[in-house]
């Protein structure tokens, strides 16, 4: 049906990160980054219309009409003017998005939330955009949402053009070339401080003596993951992922004032991810953590008891969830998966069921 | 009287620190560094005494003898040749030493013992050394411990000869410059993993793709800080503090395997620490964290019941010190102080009472 889609994008879990922009209007990054997209276990479903009906734009979130006047939100929607430009229509739209997170888990669902809304509106729009441009799209709403619109092992390059058109995000690998890849994810207790990860990175690049030394050592450390990923290396692989993430946080501790995520569950489960590998005389699992509480351990299918059985042991972890890689956005073609009536253009309730996964949407 | 002295020396808490060496066995930093001189709260007696009727160097710590097979030990004694040397004299010692630091509160103590021992056995070997040379001696048990030789404000310069004869303690001023300066010392529960500092800094250097970005940073901030001291400018002094302390922790979790020092009480007291100063609408607190637990919070005499009041609210803070700049190591000429009794050549039990600060002597 024309002037309406519904998409499902998941998020995705950086093994590179993204921490400073080279530009911070378009969104561009300091350094080239690498990101698993997940399995949707962590997913946002999105329905957009456009209609001539519709006198302005309106954003429904799990519910909820949001405030297009709030700032923060109206960056969130930046890419819909640039939709209906490349689109060439005038029509207002309305977006309805359901989060399908685990509750009160601290996930950031951002990403997919920015790449489903890509997909969804360009294609209301009438636009039929490769995976670059979609990324292009995304971006403006969220950084790490660039990698979110294509499934697999995504590289989200930094790019050097001004305006940010070599900025993409490009498939290095589908889902299927390495299968076994799980992400144990351990949900802790969030810490009581926290900052947002866009004030974060201004500051880190704004203060920290030894950012640049972390993005020269990125810059290589991308370039080996590829590699390690490729050839299915999972020593290699673990390391640098590990490695990566304590350079992260330590140029994070570095900023001024410091900015600290990781808590003493964190560390606790890094040594016992440290002393699991000891005892096994390899690496079979390895920790990242984000701008938020949550550790992911990277493990293969095999090792995936292990790494449940260890974080079992572990005070203040409350759930543990396993994530395969994901193959990306899918739209939904069937009317009745819509969260926006097409006949009425109004919003229909829906809720996610955490037991069965499933969405409910209200007839 | 020849052949025996005695001498009690004190910690020192750097503010630009020490981590790595550019040689490890004359134990020289990477980088110069400085340091305030406790007073005598966190301090060690000891009394070295040689006689050609000592068949062997015997060494005695809080009533306990050691074991001079073992490598740790024999490290930290190593300073006896290189005086026996200077002195040329071939009798053996007996050393014996008392740590008058608080119960379990987890101070290193080498500092303070490694000073101590380098003024009483060069002493007690009929040399008379300055500062300089003293620092070198202590240095071989412990690289910070050439710091504590003297008193105020010390700088440990890194030098750039081989045999590290440049590479040298010096008084920046003495503890009469600034003697408003506090140092708050907040007592916490210790972590439960531990490295230590020798091996933890030696893997820094080996590992951390961030840690000759710290070396240019420090470089500056050396400069900087005796700036700052020597004008008794707390701003510039506690930003620079602040901010030498999150880059060292930084390297540290950089490290591979990381190192982590700072729990969530330290954390705590970092919130804390720019909470406060935010309120005051500038510094007048700020922390240091070494490779141990507890937090060093340098304030002025003015402000330290605002310190201590913060960090009463905070959970597992176990008691708090307030240390002044100290006058740097001192001899105890009258015998009744003495460690050993010179007739009979054999050490004295004595121990440290903390209610009183004293040190009793049995008879």
């Amino acid at each position: 049906m024309k002037g309406i889609a519904t998409c499902e994008a998941t998020a995705n879990i950086a093994v590179i990160k993204y921490w400073g922009k080279r530009d911070e209007k378009l969104i561009l990054p300091n350094n080239s980054n690498l990101s698993f997209t997940m399995d949707d276990q962590l997913k946002t479903r999105t329905t957009v219309m456009f209609s001539p009906k519709f006198e302005q734009d309106e954003f429904w979130l799990n519910n909820k009409k949001m405030d297009l006047q709030e700032k923060e939100v109206a960056e969130r929607l930046q890419q819909l003017d640039v939709i209906r430009q490349k689109a060439k229509i005038n029509e207002k739209a309305l977006i309805v998005s359901l989060n399908c997170f685990p509750t009160a888990a601290g996930f950031a669902s951002s990403a997919a939330g920015l790449a489903a809304l890509a997909w969804s509106a360009s294609k209301a729009a009438g636009l039929n955009l490769n995976g670059s441009e979609l990324s292009i799209l995304a971006r403006l709403g969220s950084g790490s949402a660039s990698r979110s619109v294509l499934g697999g092992f995504v590289e989200w390059n930094k790019g050097e053009k001004a305006d940010g058109s070599d900025s993409v995000a490009v498939q290095i690998a589908p889902s299927s070339h390495w299968p076994e890849i799980r992400n144990v994810i351990a949900v802790v207790d969030a810490g009581k401080k926290k900052i947002s990860s866009r004030a974060g990175m201004k500051q880190t690049v704004a203060t920290s003596a030894l950012y640049p030394a972390r993005l020269q050592y990125v810059g290589k450390a991308v370039e080996e993951m590829k590699k390690a990923v490729l050839a299915k290396d999972f020593q290699k692989f673990g390391e640098l992922l590990m490695r990566e993430s304590n350079s992260l946080h330590s140029v994070m501790l570095d900023t001024w004032p410091p900015i600290m995520y990781l808590n003493d569950i964190s560390k606790e489960i890094i040594y016992a991810v440290h002393d699991l590998n000891t005892g096994e005389g390899k690496i079979i699992a390895a920790y990242t953590f984000d701008a938020g509480p949550n550790a992911h351990i990277y493990t293969t299918e095999e090792n995936v008891p292990k790494v449940k059985k260890m974080l079992e042991g572990i005070e203040g972890v409350q759930k543990t969830m396993v994530c395969k890689v994901g193959e990306g956005p899918k739209f939904l073609k069937d009317e009745k998966d819509a969260l926006i009536d097409s006949k009425t253009g109004k919003p229909r309730k829906a809720t996610f069921d955490e037991q069965t996964g499933k969405i409910i949407i209200e007839k």
